[in-house]
């Protein structure tokens, strides 16, 4: 495996456009020698952002111009049809040519996915792209599929979620094989709608580590590497995790600055505070990956600042280097010849 | 209103039995002095707990003896149709005979259901039980429906939790028109299955005081007064919440039990983190109720201690005092007479 890796930033996506993208792909190519960047966006914009960082192109950093940029409330069928040189199509052009190895945006989900998929196509045998996502567990950590793309699916999309999220743990931990689990809920009576049920089946004859039905809270236990689940589903476990974790945080915060004692108290706790905060850092587990496609196409939350962007960029690039593409279409080979 | 109230509890349900139900509902009983309790299950047994505790049955606290016992494994159908004489069947009845205003089960959910809509009957209009529960929110509280009763719901389904909902806070806060927000997913190309648009247009003309669409993170947002979605998306929201919750307070600890220094910044920090934890006990929120019933029946969490236990009695008295089965039969009245 070659280390040199070459990643397209949509330079314009996101909250914060390039006052993050560029500050980020600075701190990246500085941490990382075999890494090289091409910024993708208004090459004037682009350029004042580097020069505030004191920073101009080079043989690792490439910047390629393109007019337009995707509204973040933009309609995708819209954006696609009318956004042909926006700086995420042209991102993910690159990525098509092979000019680059995998893109990152923080812009328009919808746009993103509808672009990428157009763009790209599909890998073969697989129906539908997922957005997978590396959320911290007791024991490490867990990569959830999916979290929004697809809300409602077949029990062959939620095998094909289970096989392309084995593929990708396996790529990236270099395991042969990761344990699958199929979110349900836990009453005896209502084991699940018919369609976890069939899934449950599928994964069951896959020849993947099937560990069977799990429950919400077995996702921060750690119970499996690999967590199956409709779009609609992982995206509300998604997002009320933020929002717990976000209120969890506020009222800790609200406790420490009641009064002058409990300042106090969080004065003498600060390191243990920031330790902590640290480990739980959603910024961390920034880069959602959208699998199933004939390329490495990963979303930044749109939000993220510079901190959170590097690591959308480094799991990029991360999956380029494992080869988490051919370890998915290897796999869906031998699954459709076995089938076959 | 009268404050008179009598609750049945099913004293042989849950993980630790009598030992817990017995002393909650002595608790409940010295602080609520409206309050009368008939303790269901084995006569003995029950009687070594109140010995235990110093107590005997007066007046306000009442053993019926009821010689079978549901297992927290057992087949709900099984349960129903072989044990006539069970403690959480003979607590149901006594709500059924108006002899208890409401019960209390901590015992095996599917049966808890099962066996409350076969003796009780759900109120004219609503076609299904669901289990609704109060979430600690940033503003507040917000009561979530469907916690897991309903896998697969219909708009109908969708619609009649917003109505029940809606007249549970309006009973319990004495309030006009609580909002009533319907859990989606985000994204702008995918808003939801068609089930849930579907829900949103129901809701839209209900009458109802209908916020719209939200996310998960409303929820701990405390967006709106009630939260609706169908029982498996509520299932793997709480689940997965208890789940964070879970991580982010074993992390708490490990971090200020790392060395010397941080068990020293953490005695420090020990009334904060007291006061914190207080605010998000979970067990302050422990009784979940099956709303749609014709009667009051309230859904205990199995590994309940005594302090989550007596929360579950508090809420079980709580809703008869305000007439919440009322509002909601009047309720579906109105919206009945209004469709004809």
């Amino acid at each position: 495996m070659t280390n040199d890796v070459t990643v397209a930033i949509d330079a314009m996506g996101g909250d914060h456009g390039p006052v993050v993208t560029v500050a980020a792909a600075l701190k990246c190519l500085a941490r990382d020698p075999a890494l090289t960047i091409i910024l993708v966006g208004r090459q004037d914009e682009i350029e004042l952002q580097l020069r505030a960082q004191h920073a101009k192109p080079d043989s690792r950093l490439h910047i390629h111009h393109a007019t337009e940029v995707v509204g973040m409330d933009e309609s995708p069928a819209l954006a696609m049809r009318n956004k042909k040189d926006s700086s995420m199509r042209v991102a993910i052009n690159l990525v098509k040519s092979n000019e680059a190895g995998a893109c990152v945006s923080a812009g328009n989900t919808g746009a993103l996915m509808a672009t990428a998929r157009f763009v790209l196509k599909m890998l073969p045998g697989i129906e539908r792209p997922a957005i997978a996502s590396e959320l911290p567990t007791m024991k490490g950590r867990t990569f959830v599929l999916d979290l929004g793309a697809n809300v409602d699916c077949t029990p062959e999309h939620l095998l094909q979620f289970g096989i392309m999220g084995a593929m990708l743990v396996s790529a990236l931990d270099q395991r042969e094989a990761p344990s699958v689990g199929l979110l349900n809920i836990g009453e005896e009576e209502i084991k699940g709608n018919e369609i976890v049920k069939q899934a449950a089946d599928l994964l069951r004859q896959s020849g993947l580590n099937f560990y069977g039905n799990i429950e919400g809270d077995d996702i921060y236990k750690g119970t499996t590497d690999v967590v199956v689940c409709d779009g609609f589903v992982g995206n509300v476990a998604l997002k009320t995790s933020e929002g717990l974790a976000k209120m969890i945080s506020t009222m800790l915060r609200e406790e420490f600055t009641r009064n002058l004692f409990t300042r106090l108290a969080g004065l003498v706790a600060l390191p243990v505070l920031k330790a902590f905060k640290k480990r739980v850092d959603p910024r961390r587990y920034n880069g959602a990956t959208l699998l199933g496609l004939r390329g490495v196409v990963v979303k930044s939350h749109g939000g993220a600042d510079r901190y959170a962007f590097e690591h959308a960029i480094e799991q990029a690039a991360r999956e380029v280097r494992n080869n988490v593409q051919q370890r998915i279409s290897e796999k869906m080979a031998i699954l459709q010849k076995d089938a076959a």
